[in-house]
């Protein structure tokens, strides 16, 4: 089957093909990508044409933490689809979820939910801004597609380079919110003190949990400092950092205090639940400042989480998560070595990354990796999320493959003809 | 089972009791409505203590078109969940519910999906803003909780009274936000006129398919005009009124000319899909401006729209449900004459309201109906949403029993002290 063509008749009435730019073929292969999945089981996919074949990727941009048509969470979901899911009364299980995500955040006192993780990471903003007289925002990371965040790119168009795109231009973004927002880069404990010495205007904060690496020590006390001298607010966005390495997020590992922790992707196991959790003092201007959706209270969501933190809880999820992922960094970092690859691994364990470190020929490498595993049977490219559904015995395969792939890749960097005429990826919007 | 004491919990941990104002107790009585249901099926809802209810109220807030758990939904989104809902590779119903839409929206060429219609109408206003060099908008109705709407009380505290709450604080909407956005009485086809003319930034409309009316002839022909001469961008947000009373928006029966249609709610009939529909000048330029998100990549709301449509279509459920919406209201009229009730009765048929017209008890009186009515087996209220599953021998049994309760309302009427001791529901955040 030509995916490809698909592919393209999709581009014409959906702008950019799909409603996420990860999952957009060009930044995985220029062309050959398979693009469209019909089934999915574990870390399996099958192809439209029934091609079999097995993620090392992205596994549902994080979303898919106990791999894919789990069956004990899904059962749960569609015995509540029996039951109905969206009435005009409540179900129990939005009340249920709140108690259950507030047992594993015990800084926290209150929670709002949503579907996705961009709206509710505006819900926070908003939160956040109704508690303080202060409205300008730091940030660092990726925080979705909303106005207060694309916002920073009013200022200086180069704000999101180093957190979501190169030169974004923030089209249909009302001028007036330019300088409302400003970018600060990771774990740089002391540009963040100059920020908010700086800007009397700022005062919340936000970070992801983690994403190349974990917060510093000194990032962490410079924020707890500054959340007990200067209140700010801290919001921790742990959308895709959250229920892979602990039972909440990444800020309880590092120590950090937050006042809003921010969940979505995984927290649902694939089925679309983020939350908005905080301290009471905080949180509760939400019944003052109108923040309500009809799509939020409908029950699959809430099914879902309940049923994925039990779960992983019971099969010890995150350190096992952890553990696969320390295998693969080892695992590349030994067979790199032995191939003499030159390249960089991150160390967030449960989303490791791998750069290759040759300038202008990156992309073409990462592409020939997607190419050449993909070849093999392999849905891969240079970053992945890890799952409890990645067996070990899965992993050692992969590494092996890997293995070879590393070897070719080898070679062909000494033929730089060829390297010439592979067509690099591109990760852009 | 003491439904309220949960319900007392469930504010304790989360803001407002639940994300939803439509679903809020205090909105339909100030003690014992049933809150919470454990099963529903076709207009049945089951309470937690298994007390069979039947549903002439807000059927999901307008989502449950169909009913609760039809089945011939369910069982395509349970085969979907069987094969995986959210992977590293794209859905092929993405693209084919989107093949569908435009076979039923004949002036647009592109859409866009989300979960929700909060978000789905900031898209739209994002993509708006994108193509105009007049940033500011126009609106009447409600459109939801994000910061380009509620900035309207920015500018001043009335201005969302009539279209959402009344004096509702923006807190946490940044005040830069003031000034863009100007609240429009709906068919008031002059002041919409005197709006464009006084404000040449404003180069954007938003109006609701349909509220308590439809759009006016003159109010039609002035929004026509208005695109067609102005070039100002018409958006329809049919996230209430779409998909009951054709297979697309009302603005089909009107014969308004939009650039811009956003649905939700009824589409997936009850799981969360919302779609931003327009031409394709206009909405290409979503590939410049970064609106993106993980959520919407899932599986389950496309699958779920595309049975709806389908089962809409073949069932012939629109032209259903304006006759039934139709038997409601001249049922209303009858037996509020027959009884000598002074109500109003709006004319949107497939969701119909009526109102008291007795001044400061009017909030009572609605109370007293849902209360009498709840004793009779029924959720219901002043204004419903018709669906295909409200069969015309259940009309006709509701409105005999509404009969009765218009009666004893009468009755109570003269007993004033009666009346002033009844606690009345709160429509408020």
């Amino acid at each position: 089957m030509n995916y490809q063509n698909i592919w393209k008749k999709a581009e014409k009435i959906i702008p950019g093909g799909n409603g996420l730019l990860s999952k957009r073929p060009k930044r995985f292969l220029s062309s050959g990508w398979p693009t469209y999945y019909k089934k999915a089981k574990g870390i399996y996919l099958w192809t439209l044409d029934n091609k079999k074949l097995i993620d090392f990727s992205i596994m549902g941009i994080g979303t898919s933490v106990l791999g894919y048509a789990n069956s004990v969470i899904d059962n749960k979901v569609k015995s509540a689809i029996d039951n109905g899911i969206n009435t005009t009364l409540n179900c129990i299980e939005e009340y249920e979820l709140a108690k259950e995500i507030l047992k594993y955040n015990k800084f926290a006192h209150q929670v709002k939910f949503a579907k996705g993780g961009g709206e509710a990471m505006s819900m926070a903003i908003r939160i956040a801004r109704s508690n303080s007289k202060k409205y300008k925002v730091v940030f660092s990371g990726y925080h979705g597609w909303h106005d207060w965040y694309i916002s920073a790119n009013l200022t200086n168009k180069r704000n999101l380079n180093n957190h979501l795109l190169k030169n974004l231009k923030p089209l249909g973004v009302p001028k007036n919110l330019k300088d409302s927002i400003i970018p600060l880069k990771f774990n740089d404990h002391l540009e963040l003190k100059k920020i908010f010495k700086e800007n009397k205007d700022a005062g919340i904060l936000v970070i992801e949990g983690a994403r190349n690496d974990y917060p510093s020590l000194e990032f962490v006390k410079t924020i707890n400092e500054l959340k007990s001298k200067k209140k700010i607010i801290v919001i921790i966005d742990e959308i895709t950092s959250g229920w892979r390495e602990t039972l909440g997020g990444v800020y309880k590992k590092v120590n950090l205090k937050p006042d809003i922790v921010v969940y979505g992707k995984a927290l649902g196991n694939g089925y679309p639940i983020s939350a908005v959790v905080g301290k009471k003092d905080i949180m509760k201007i939400s019944n003052y400042t109108f923040i309500s959706s009809t799509a939020w209270t409908e029950r699959i969501g809430f099914v879902a989480g309940l049923e994925t933190i039990k779960f992983m809880k019971k099969n010890n999820v995150p350190s096992k998560i952890i553990n696969k992922g320390k295998k693969i960094i080892n695992g590349w970092k030994k067979i790199s070595i032995k191939n003499g690859l030159n390249i960089s691994i991150n160390k967030f364990y449960s989303m490791p990354t791998f750069n290759f470190n040759y300038n202008k020929d990156n992309d073409r490498l990462s592409t020939l990796f997607t190419k050449y595993m993909l070849q093999k049977g392999y849905v891969a490219t240079n970053y992945m999320f890890v799952t409890y559904a990645h067996k070990d015995n899965e992993i050692k395969k992969y590494l092996n493959v890997c293995d070879l792939v590393f070897k070719k890749i080898k070679k062909d960097l000494t033929n730089k003809n060829k390297l010439k005429k592979i067509s690099p990826r591109k990760m852009i919007y």
